[in-house]
Protein backbone atom coordinates (compact mmCIF):
# COMPACT_ATOMS: atom_id res chain seq x y z
CA UNK A 1 0.00 0.00 0.00
CA UNK A 2 1.22 3.64 -0.62
CA UNK A 3 1.34 6.64 1.87
CA UNK A 4 -1.83 7.72 2.23
CA UNK A 5 -2.86 10.70 -0.07
CA UNK A 6 -5.11 13.44 -0.37
CA UNK A 7 -6.98 12.90 -3.46
CA UNK A 8 -8.44 16.23 -5.58
CA UNK A 9 -11.83 15.55 -7.20
CA UNK A 10 -12.46 18.58 -9.79
CA UNK A 11 -16.39 18.05 -10.79
CA UNK A 12 -19.08 20.79 -10.81
CA UNK A 13 -20.56 21.09 -7.41
CA UNK A 14 -24.56 21.48 -8.15
CA UNK A 15 -25.04 17.81 -9.71
CA UNK A 16 -24.29 14.19 -9.16
CA UNK A 17 -23.31 13.59 -12.48
CA UNK A 18 -20.33 11.78 -13.56
CA UNK A 19 -18.41 12.65 -10.66
CA UNK A 20 -20.99 10.74 -8.58
CA UNK A 21 -19.19 7.18 -9.86
CA UNK A 22 -15.99 8.74 -8.43
CA UNK A 23 -17.64 10.19 -5.18
CA UNK A 24 -19.18 7.02 -4.30
CA UNK A 25 -15.77 5.05 -4.32
CA UNK A 26 -13.69 7.33 -2.35
CA UNK A 27 -16.32 7.30 -0.08
CA UNK A 28 -16.61 3.71 0.32
CA UNK A 29 -13.11 3.39 0.86
CA UNK A 30 -13.15 6.16 3.40
CA UNK A 31 -10.54 7.65 1.61
CA UNK A 32 -9.15 11.44 1.85
CA UNK A 33 -10.49 13.53 -0.35
CA UNK A 34 -11.18 17.24 -1.39
CA UNK A 35 -14.36 17.90 -3.63
CA UNK A 36 -12.48 21.00 -4.74
CA UNK A 37 -15.27 22.67 -6.52
CA UNK A 38 -17.26 22.74 -3.42
CA UNK A 39 -14.77 24.08 -1.27
CA UNK A 40 -14.89 27.96 -1.15
CA UNK A 41 -12.71 29.24 -4.48
CA UNK A 42 -12.79 26.13 -5.68
CA UNK A 43 -14.89 26.38 -9.14
CA UNK A 44 -11.98 29.35 -9.65
CA UNK A 45 -9.76 26.20 -9.22
CA UNK A 46 -11.08 24.01 -11.63
CA UNK A 47 -11.46 26.65 -14.39
CA UNK A 48 -8.17 27.00 -13.60
CA UNK A 49 -7.11 23.37 -14.37
CA UNK A 50 -9.48 22.85 -17.40
CA UNK A 51 -7.32 25.68 -18.96
CA UNK A 52 -3.53 25.11 -17.75
CA UNK A 53 -3.88 21.46 -16.85
CA UNK A 54 -1.57 20.33 -14.02
CA UNK A 55 2.58 21.42 -13.66
CA UNK A 56 3.47 18.13 -14.36
CA UNK A 57 0.63 16.87 -16.89
CA UNK A 58 1.04 16.14 -20.44
CA UNK A 59 -2.71 16.92 -21.04
CA UNK A 60 -6.12 19.44 -20.10
CA UNK A 61 -9.30 17.23 -19.27
CA UNK A 62 -11.61 17.37 -21.89
CA UNK A 63 -14.38 17.79 -18.95
CA UNK A 64 -14.85 16.97 -15.26
CA UNK A 65 -14.25 14.90 -13.45
CA UNK A 66 -10.45 14.50 -12.97
CA UNK A 67 -9.21 13.42 -10.22
CA UNK A 68 -5.59 14.80 -9.12
CA UNK A 69 -3.13 11.85 -7.27
CA UNK A 70 -0.07 13.99 -5.95
CA UNK A 71 1.32 14.71 -9.37
CA UNK A 72 -1.06 12.58 -11.53
CA UNK A 73 -4.09 14.39 -13.20
CA UNK A 74 -6.73 11.75 -14.95
CA UNK A 75 -10.20 12.65 -16.51
CA UNK A 76 -12.66 10.36 -17.92
CA UNK A 77 -14.50 8.58 -14.82
CA UNK A 78 -13.69 5.28 -15.95
CA UNK A 79 -9.67 5.97 -16.47
CA UNK A 80 -10.03 7.66 -12.75
CA UNK A 81 -11.96 4.52 -11.19
CA UNK A 82 -9.13 2.19 -12.48
CA UNK A 83 -6.58 3.91 -11.15
CA UNK A 84 -8.34 4.02 -7.94
CA UNK A 85 -9.80 0.78 -7.77
CA UNK A 86 -7.00 -1.76 -6.51
CA UNK A 87 -5.53 1.60 -4.25
CA UNK A 88 -9.18 1.54 -2.58
CA UNK A 89 -9.71 -1.85 -2.32
CA UNK A 90 -11.96 -1.75 -4.91
CA UNK A 91 -10.86 -3.91 -7.30
CA UNK A 92 -9.65 -7.42 -7.55
CA UNK A 93 -5.94 -7.74 -7.44
CA UNK A 94 -5.29 -9.58 -10.12
CA UNK A 95 -5.00 -8.40 -13.84
CA UNK A 96 -8.36 -9.83 -14.77
CA UNK A 97 -10.15 -8.92 -12.32
CA UNK A 98 -9.32 -5.41 -12.98
CA UNK A 99 -10.30 -5.74 -16.99
CA UNK A 100 -13.73 -7.21 -15.96
CA UNK A 101 -14.53 -5.02 -13.65
CA UNK A 102 -13.11 -2.18 -15.94
CA UNK A 103 -15.33 -3.37 -19.10
CA UNK A 104 -18.28 -3.28 -16.64
CA UNK A 105 -17.57 0.30 -15.32
CA UNK A 106 -17.50 1.30 -19.57
CA UNK A 107 -20.73 -0.45 -20.42
CA UNK A 108 -22.57 1.19 -17.27
CA UNK A 109 -21.17 4.69 -19.07
CA UNK A 110 -22.44 3.28 -22.38
CA UNK A 111 -25.77 3.37 -20.39
CA UNK A 112 -25.03 6.30 -18.80
CA UNK A 113 -24.50 8.50 -21.80
CA UNK A 114 -27.89 7.10 -23.30
CA UNK A 115 -29.76 8.22 -20.17
CA UNK A 116 -28.58 11.41 -20.50
CA UNK A 117 -29.87 11.48 -24.49
CA UNK A 118 -33.76 10.06 -23.50
CA UNK A 119 -34.09 13.82 -22.65
CA UNK A 120 -31.35 15.63 -25.29
CA UNK A 121 -31.67 13.53 -28.26
CA UNK A 122 -31.22 16.13 -30.39
CA UNK A 123 -28.65 18.49 -28.59
CA UNK A 124 -27.03 18.72 -25.40
CA UNK A 125 -26.24 22.44 -26.19
CA UNK A 126 -30.33 22.85 -26.38
CA UNK A 127 -33.13 23.56 -23.83
CA UNK A 128 -34.76 20.10 -23.39
CA UNK A 129 -38.30 21.81 -24.08
CA UNK A 130 -37.50 22.28 -27.54
CA UNK A 131 -36.69 18.61 -27.65
CA UNK A 132 -39.69 16.91 -25.94
CA UNK A 133 -41.46 15.08 -28.71
CA UNK A 134 -38.05 13.30 -29.66
CA UNK A 135 -37.56 12.83 -25.45
CA UNK A 136 -40.48 11.36 -25.74
CA UNK A 137 -39.74 8.78 -28.23
CA UNK A 138 -36.06 7.77 -27.34
CA UNK A 139 -37.36 7.56 -23.73
CA UNK A 140 -39.83 5.09 -24.55
CA UNK A 141 -37.38 2.94 -26.66
CA UNK A 142 -34.97 3.66 -23.84
CA UNK A 143 -37.40 2.01 -20.90
CA UNK A 144 -38.42 -0.92 -23.78
CA UNK A 145 -35.11 -1.90 -25.46
CA UNK A 146 -31.71 -0.36 -24.03
CA UNK A 147 -32.79 -0.44 -20.41
CA UNK A 148 -33.94 -4.21 -20.47
CA UNK A 149 -31.08 -5.16 -22.57
CA UNK A 150 -28.24 -3.40 -20.13
CA UNK A 151 -29.48 -4.40 -17.10
CA UNK A 152 -30.56 -7.87 -18.11
CA UNK A 153 -26.76 -8.22 -19.15
CA UNK A 154 -25.57 -7.20 -15.53
CA UNK A 155 -28.50 -9.50 -14.09
CA UNK A 156 -26.75 -12.57 -16.16
CA UNK A 157 -23.19 -11.76 -14.78
CA UNK A 158 -24.56 -12.27 -11.66
CA UNK A 159 -25.95 -14.95 -11.83
CA UNK A 160 -23.03 -16.56 -14.09
CA UNK A 161 -21.32 -16.74 -10.49
CA UNK A 162 -23.62 -19.08 -9.38
CA UNK A 163 -25.56 -18.94 -5.80
CA UNK A 164 -23.29 -17.29 -3.54
CA UNK A 165 -22.11 -14.68 -6.29
CA UNK A 166 -22.90 -11.49 -4.42
CA UNK A 167 -20.65 -8.66 -6.69
CA UNK A 168 -20.20 -8.41 -10.38
CA UNK A 169 -16.47 -9.50 -10.68
CA UNK A 170 -15.22 -12.38 -8.29
CA UNK A 171 -16.46 -12.40 -4.30
CA UNK A 172 -16.18 -9.02 -2.98
CA UNK A 173 -17.84 -5.21 -3.90
CA UNK A 174 -15.81 -3.07 -6.73
CA UNK A 175 -16.13 -0.07 -8.24
CA UNK A 176 -17.95 -1.36 -11.09
CA UNK A 177 -21.11 -2.75 -7.99
CA UNK A 178 -21.13 1.12 -6.77
CA UNK A 179 -21.77 2.34 -10.14
CA UNK A 180 -24.52 -0.44 -11.20
CA UNK A 181 -25.88 1.51 -7.91
CA UNK A 182 -25.70 4.61 -8.76
CA UNK A 183 -27.57 3.92 -12.23
CA UNK A 184 -29.84 1.95 -10.33
CA UNK A 185 -30.29 4.81 -8.14
CA UNK A 186 -30.85 7.52 -11.32
CA UNK A 187 -33.27 5.23 -13.72
CA UNK A 188 -35.19 5.00 -10.79
CA UNK A 189 -35.45 8.87 -9.85
CA UNK A 190 -35.70 9.41 -13.44
CA UNK A 191 -38.19 6.75 -13.99
CA UNK A 192 -40.36 6.01 -11.22
CA UNK A 193 -42.65 3.46 -13.06
CA UNK A 194 -40.49 2.12 -15.61
CA UNK A 195 -38.15 1.11 -13.61
CA UNK A 196 -40.99 -0.64 -11.26
CA UNK A 197 -42.17 -2.34 -14.09
CA UNK A 198 -38.82 -4.13 -15.03
CA UNK A 199 -38.34 -4.84 -10.68
CA UNK A 200 -39.81 -8.29 -11.55
CA UNK A 201 -36.87 -9.00 -14.05
CA UNK A 202 -34.24 -8.28 -12.30
CA UNK A 203 -34.19 -9.71 -8.72
CA UNK A 204 -29.96 -9.79 -8.89
CA UNK A 205 -29.63 -6.48 -10.01
CA UNK A 206 -31.98 -5.15 -7.58
CA UNK A 207 -30.23 -7.19 -4.67
CA UNK A 208 -26.78 -5.91 -5.33
CA UNK A 209 -28.02 -2.47 -5.47
CA UNK A 210 -29.27 -2.75 -1.79
CA UNK A 211 -26.26 -4.54 -0.84
CA UNK A 212 -24.48 -1.47 -1.67
CA UNK A 213 -26.64 0.86 -0.11
CA UNK A 214 -26.43 -1.01 3.31
CA UNK A 215 -22.28 -0.74 2.77
CA UNK A 216 -21.87 1.61 6.55
CA UNK A 217 -19.84 3.85 4.58
CA UNK A 218 -22.22 4.71 1.40
CA UNK A 219 -25.27 4.67 3.94
CA UNK A 220 -23.50 7.14 5.84
CA UNK A 221 -22.55 9.20 2.75
CA UNK A 222 -26.17 9.29 1.41
CA UNK A 223 -27.41 10.53 4.87
CA UNK A 224 -24.77 13.20 4.07
CA UNK A 225 -25.11 16.87 2.93
CA UNK A 226 -22.75 15.25 0.87
CA UNK A 227 -24.85 14.04 -1.11
CA UNK A 228 -26.56 15.95 -3.76
CA UNK A 229 -29.97 15.25 -4.49
CA UNK A 230 -30.58 14.11 -7.77
CA UNK A 231 -31.99 17.60 -9.83
CA UNK A 232 -33.10 18.52 -13.20
CA UNK A 233 -29.37 19.55 -14.06
CA UNK A 234 -27.99 16.09 -14.21
CA UNK A 235 -27.96 12.89 -16.22
CA UNK A 236 -30.78 11.57 -14.58
CA UNK A 237 -34.00 13.61 -14.64
CA UNK A 238 -37.10 13.18 -14.16
CA UNK A 239 -39.82 14.76 -16.23
CA UNK A 240 -42.93 12.86 -16.16
CA UNK A 241 -43.73 12.87 -19.25
CA UNK A 242 -40.83 10.74 -20.22
CA UNK A 243 -41.55 8.11 -18.00
CA UNK A 244 -43.42 4.52 -19.24
CA UNK A 245 -47.14 5.73 -19.76
CA UNK A 246 -48.14 2.68 -19.84
CA UNK A 247 -46.70 1.28 -16.67
CA UNK A 248 -48.26 4.89 -15.06
CA UNK A 249 -51.77 3.80 -16.28
CA UNK A 250 -51.33 0.77 -15.00
CA UNK A 251 -50.12 1.74 -11.20
CA UNK A 252 -53.02 4.04 -12.18
CA UNK A 253 -55.39 1.70 -12.40
CA UNK A 254 -54.21 -0.68 -9.60
CA UNK A 255 -54.98 2.17 -7.36
CA UNK A 256 -58.28 2.89 -8.21
CA UNK A 257 -59.18 -0.67 -8.09
CA UNK A 258 -58.57 -1.33 -4.18
CA UNK B 1 8.90 -8.09 -24.01
CA UNK B 2 6.68 -10.88 -23.21
CA UNK B 3 6.56 -14.20 -25.45
CA UNK B 4 5.12 -13.41 -28.66
CA UNK B 5 1.42 -14.41 -28.42
CA UNK B 6 -1.39 -14.68 -30.84
CA UNK B 7 -4.51 -12.20 -30.41
CA UNK B 8 -7.67 -12.77 -30.92
CA UNK B 9 -9.92 -9.86 -32.35
CA UNK B 10 -13.89 -10.75 -32.02
CA UNK B 11 -15.63 -8.28 -34.21
CA UNK B 12 -17.76 -8.24 -36.85
CA UNK B 13 -16.83 -9.13 -40.41
CA UNK B 14 -18.33 -6.38 -42.17
CA UNK B 15 -18.17 -2.96 -40.60
CA UNK B 16 -15.08 -1.15 -39.43
CA UNK B 17 -17.27 0.19 -36.84
CA UNK B 18 -15.54 0.12 -32.68
CA UNK B 19 -13.80 -3.02 -33.96
CA UNK B 20 -11.43 -1.11 -36.08
CA UNK B 21 -9.54 1.17 -33.24
CA UNK B 22 -8.39 -2.45 -32.10
CA UNK B 23 -7.66 -3.26 -35.69
CA UNK B 24 -5.52 -0.01 -36.70
CA UNK B 25 -3.16 -0.72 -33.13
CA UNK B 26 -2.69 -4.64 -34.27
CA UNK B 27 -1.84 -3.37 -37.77
CA UNK B 28 1.01 -1.03 -36.77
CA UNK B 29 2.32 -3.04 -34.31
CA UNK B 30 2.78 -5.66 -36.85
CA UNK B 31 1.43 -7.96 -34.03
CA UNK B 32 0.19 -11.62 -34.61
CA UNK B 33 -3.77 -12.06 -34.69
CA UNK B 34 -6.70 -13.30 -35.72
CA UNK B 35 -9.67 -11.32 -36.94
CA UNK B 36 -11.67 -14.11 -36.10
CA UNK B 37 -15.56 -13.34 -37.35
CA UNK B 38 -13.86 -13.18 -41.04
CA UNK B 39 -12.21 -16.46 -40.85
CA UNK B 40 -14.37 -19.72 -41.98
CA UNK B 41 -16.44 -20.74 -38.86
CA UNK B 42 -15.70 -17.49 -37.42
CA UNK B 43 -19.03 -16.05 -36.53
CA UNK B 44 -20.15 -19.04 -35.12
CA UNK B 45 -16.94 -18.78 -32.86
CA UNK B 46 -17.55 -15.37 -31.52
CA UNK B 47 -21.73 -16.14 -30.81
CA UNK B 48 -20.26 -19.14 -28.98
CA UNK B 49 -17.77 -16.51 -27.06
CA UNK B 50 -21.10 -14.18 -26.47
CA UNK B 51 -22.91 -16.75 -25.02
CA UNK B 52 -20.12 -18.13 -22.74
CA UNK B 53 -17.67 -16.48 -22.12
CA UNK B 54 -13.96 -17.71 -22.12
CA UNK B 55 -13.43 -20.77 -20.07
CA UNK B 56 -11.37 -18.74 -17.13
CA UNK B 57 -13.48 -15.51 -18.16
CA UNK B 58 -15.30 -14.12 -14.92
CA UNK B 59 -17.65 -13.00 -17.18
CA UNK B 60 -19.39 -12.39 -20.76
CA UNK B 61 -18.86 -9.41 -23.21
CA UNK B 62 -21.80 -6.95 -23.75
CA UNK B 63 -20.69 -6.77 -27.10
CA UNK B 64 -18.37 -6.82 -29.59
CA UNK B 65 -15.25 -5.92 -29.79
CA UNK B 66 -13.60 -7.97 -27.65
CA UNK B 67 -9.60 -9.87 -27.37
CA UNK B 68 -8.80 -12.83 -26.18
CA UNK B 69 -4.73 -12.90 -25.62
CA UNK B 70 -4.30 -16.46 -24.19
CA UNK B 71 -6.39 -17.10 -21.05
CA UNK B 72 -7.55 -13.18 -20.88
CA UNK B 73 -10.45 -11.93 -22.88
CA UNK B 74 -10.99 -8.14 -22.51
CA UNK B 75 -14.37 -6.61 -23.97
CA UNK B 76 -14.98 -2.83 -24.46
CA UNK B 77 -12.57 -0.74 -26.79
CA UNK B 78 -10.54 1.53 -24.55
CA UNK B 79 -9.85 -1.52 -22.10
CA UNK B 80 -8.77 -3.36 -24.91
CA UNK B 81 -6.27 -0.37 -26.28
CA UNK B 82 -5.23 0.06 -22.57
CA UNK B 83 -3.93 -3.41 -22.28
CA UNK B 84 -2.59 -3.17 -25.59
CA UNK B 85 -0.92 0.16 -25.39
CA UNK B 86 2.18 -0.95 -23.56
CA UNK B 87 2.44 -4.47 -24.79
CA UNK B 88 2.24 -3.21 -28.56
CA UNK B 89 4.77 -0.11 -27.96
CA UNK B 90 1.73 2.07 -28.28
CA UNK B 91 1.22 3.45 -25.07
CA UNK B 92 4.25 5.44 -23.03
CA UNK B 93 5.96 2.97 -20.35
CA UNK B 94 4.99 5.50 -17.47
CA UNK B 95 1.87 5.71 -15.68
CA UNK B 96 0.83 9.12 -16.17
CA UNK B 97 1.63 8.89 -19.76
CA UNK B 98 -0.74 5.41 -20.20
CA UNK B 99 -3.80 6.99 -18.36
CA UNK B 100 -3.48 10.45 -20.59
CA UNK B 101 -3.27 8.00 -23.62
CA UNK B 102 -6.74 6.40 -22.02
CA UNK B 103 -8.17 9.53 -21.43
CA UNK B 104 -7.75 10.66 -24.91
CA UNK B 105 -9.13 7.10 -26.25
CA UNK B 106 -12.45 7.79 -24.12
CA UNK B 107 -13.07 11.12 -25.15
CA UNK B 108 -12.77 10.05 -28.88
CA UNK B 109 -15.24 6.71 -27.41
CA UNK B 110 -17.60 10.16 -26.58
CA UNK B 111 -17.24 11.90 -29.63
CA UNK B 112 -17.90 8.30 -31.66
CA UNK B 113 -20.98 8.06 -30.14
CA UNK B 114 -22.08 11.28 -30.91
CA UNK B 115 -21.39 10.55 -34.43
CA UNK B 116 -23.25 7.57 -34.56
CA UNK B 117 -25.97 9.34 -33.27
CA UNK B 118 -26.82 12.01 -35.72
CA UNK B 119 -28.46 9.21 -38.22
CA UNK B 120 -30.07 7.34 -35.17
CA UNK B 121 -31.11 10.27 -32.43
CA UNK B 122 -34.08 8.39 -31.28
CA UNK B 123 -33.48 4.99 -31.15
CA UNK B 124 -30.45 2.21 -31.87
CA UNK B 125 -33.30 -0.33 -32.94
CA UNK B 126 -34.99 1.83 -35.42
CA UNK B 127 -34.38 2.63 -39.23
CA UNK B 128 -32.16 5.46 -40.19
CA UNK B 129 -35.49 6.45 -42.63
CA UNK B 130 -37.76 6.84 -39.38
CA UNK B 131 -35.86 9.10 -37.69
CA UNK B 132 -34.75 11.68 -40.57
CA UNK B 133 -35.83 14.61 -39.52
CA UNK B 134 -34.26 14.22 -36.51
CA UNK B 135 -31.16 13.05 -37.70
CA UNK B 136 -31.08 16.39 -40.05
CA UNK B 137 -31.11 18.59 -36.58
CA UNK B 138 -28.99 16.77 -34.67
CA UNK B 139 -26.28 16.18 -37.50
CA UNK B 140 -26.35 19.94 -38.06
CA UNK B 141 -25.78 20.98 -34.21
CA UNK B 142 -23.13 17.86 -34.41
CA UNK B 143 -20.96 19.55 -37.26
CA UNK B 144 -21.75 23.36 -36.00
CA UNK B 145 -21.29 22.80 -32.16
CA UNK B 146 -19.66 18.90 -31.33
CA UNK B 147 -16.97 18.56 -33.93
CA UNK B 148 -15.31 21.87 -33.15
CA UNK B 149 -15.36 21.30 -29.80
CA UNK B 150 -14.11 17.93 -29.67
CA UNK B 151 -11.01 18.37 -32.09
CA UNK B 152 -10.62 22.17 -31.05
CA UNK B 153 -9.57 19.98 -27.92
CA UNK B 154 -7.67 17.86 -29.76
CA UNK B 155 -5.68 20.49 -31.83
CA UNK B 156 -4.93 22.37 -28.34
CA UNK B 157 -3.41 19.26 -26.81
CA UNK B 158 -1.09 18.90 -29.72
CA UNK B 159 -0.43 22.77 -29.62
CA UNK B 160 0.42 22.32 -25.96
CA UNK B 161 3.58 20.26 -26.85
CA UNK B 162 4.81 23.13 -28.53
CA UNK B 163 6.45 22.98 -32.35
CA UNK B 164 8.11 19.56 -31.76
CA UNK B 165 5.09 18.11 -31.00
CA UNK B 166 3.98 15.32 -33.17
CA UNK B 167 1.30 13.33 -30.87
CA UNK B 168 -0.91 13.86 -28.64
CA UNK B 169 1.13 12.51 -25.62
CA UNK B 170 4.62 12.81 -25.45
CA UNK B 171 7.15 12.11 -27.76
CA UNK B 172 5.88 8.63 -30.11
CA UNK B 173 2.97 7.65 -31.52
CA UNK B 174 0.22 6.38 -29.22
CA UNK B 175 -3.30 3.90 -29.83
CA UNK B 176 -5.14 7.41 -29.14
CA UNK B 177 -3.09 8.97 -32.55
CA UNK B 178 -4.28 6.03 -34.72
CA UNK B 179 -8.02 6.54 -32.98
CA UNK B 180 -8.15 9.93 -34.22
CA UNK B 181 -6.80 8.79 -37.59
CA UNK B 182 -9.72 6.41 -37.45
CA UNK B 183 -12.20 9.65 -36.54
CA UNK B 184 -11.03 12.23 -38.91
CA UNK B 185 -11.12 9.23 -41.70
CA UNK B 186 -14.74 8.44 -40.83
CA UNK B 187 -16.21 12.00 -39.98
CA UNK B 188 -14.48 12.88 -43.71
CA UNK B 189 -16.33 10.14 -45.28
CA UNK B 190 -20.05 10.61 -43.59
CA UNK B 191 -19.44 14.44 -43.63
CA UNK B 192 -16.98 15.81 -46.59
CA UNK B 193 -18.53 19.34 -46.98
CA UNK B 194 -18.65 19.70 -43.24
CA UNK B 195 -14.89 18.44 -42.50
CA UNK B 196 -14.28 20.60 -45.28
CA UNK B 197 -15.46 23.52 -43.98
CA UNK B 198 -13.41 23.19 -40.71
CA UNK B 199 -9.92 21.81 -41.68
CA UNK B 200 -8.62 25.23 -41.99
CA UNK B 201 -9.24 25.68 -37.89
CA UNK B 202 -7.34 22.33 -37.52
CA UNK B 203 -4.21 22.33 -38.81
CA UNK B 204 -2.56 20.17 -36.62
CA UNK B 205 -5.20 17.49 -36.19
CA UNK B 206 -4.99 17.36 -39.86
CA UNK B 207 -1.21 17.26 -40.04
CA UNK B 208 -1.44 14.32 -37.19
CA UNK B 209 -3.77 12.13 -39.37
CA UNK B 210 -1.53 12.49 -42.24
CA UNK B 211 1.17 11.14 -40.12
CA UNK B 212 -0.56 8.58 -39.02
CA UNK B 213 -1.88 7.72 -42.48
CA UNK B 214 1.69 7.31 -43.69
CA UNK B 215 3.45 5.28 -41.45
CA UNK B 216 4.46 2.46 -43.38
CA UNK B 217 2.03 -0.88 -41.41
CA UNK B 218 -1.09 1.37 -41.50
CA UNK B 219 -0.57 2.90 -45.55
CA UNK B 220 -0.10 -1.07 -46.29
CA UNK B 221 -3.34 -1.95 -43.90
CA UNK B 222 -5.12 0.57 -45.35
CA UNK B 223 -4.56 -0.49 -49.30
CA UNK B 224 -4.98 -4.52 -48.20
CA UNK B 225 -8.52 -6.01 -48.45
CA UNK B 226 -8.00 -6.34 -44.87
CA UNK B 227 -9.45 -2.40 -44.55
CA UNK B 228 -13.32 -2.84 -45.19
CA UNK B 229 -14.60 0.06 -47.09
CA UNK B 230 -16.97 2.39 -45.06
CA UNK B 231 -20.27 1.56 -45.17
CA UNK B 232 -23.94 2.25 -44.28
CA UNK B 233 -23.92 -0.69 -41.80
CA UNK B 234 -21.33 1.03 -39.81
CA UNK B 235 -21.18 4.13 -37.12
CA UNK B 236 -20.07 6.63 -40.16
CA UNK B 237 -22.11 7.33 -42.79
CA UNK B 238 -22.74 9.07 -45.44
CA UNK B 239 -26.06 9.95 -45.99
CA UNK B 240 -25.68 13.28 -48.15
CA UNK B 241 -28.82 14.68 -46.68
CA UNK B 242 -26.84 14.97 -43.04
CA UNK B 243 -23.95 16.67 -44.38
CA UNK B 244 -23.72 20.07 -43.73
CA UNK B 245 -26.49 22.17 -46.15
CA UNK B 246 -24.23 25.53 -45.97
CA UNK B 247 -20.95 24.03 -46.69
CA UNK B 248 -22.70 22.83 -49.42
CA UNK B 249 -24.21 25.49 -50.67
CA UNK B 250 -20.43 27.44 -50.61
CA UNK B 251 -18.42 24.70 -52.42
CA UNK B 252 -21.01 24.30 -54.98
CA UNK B 253 -20.87 28.35 -55.62
CA UNK B 254 -17.54 28.11 -55.61
CA UNK B 255 -17.03 25.70 -58.13
CA UNK B 256 -19.65 27.87 -60.74
CA UNK B 257 -17.33 30.46 -60.04
CA UNK B 258 -14.57 28.84 -61.35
Amino acid sequence: MARRITYELYYWAEIQGRGEFVRLALEDAGADYVDVAREPGGMKKLMKRMRDGGASSPGTPFAPPFLVAGKLSIAQTAAILHYLGPRLNLAPSNEAGQYAVLQHQLTLADLVVEAHDTHHPIGSGMYYEDQKPEAKRRSQLFLEERVPKFLGYFEAQIARGGPRQSWLVGRSCSYADLSLFQVLEGLRYAFPHGMAALARKLPRVNALHDRVGERPNIAAYLSSPRRIPFNEQGIFRHYPELDAPEAKRAARAQKKRR
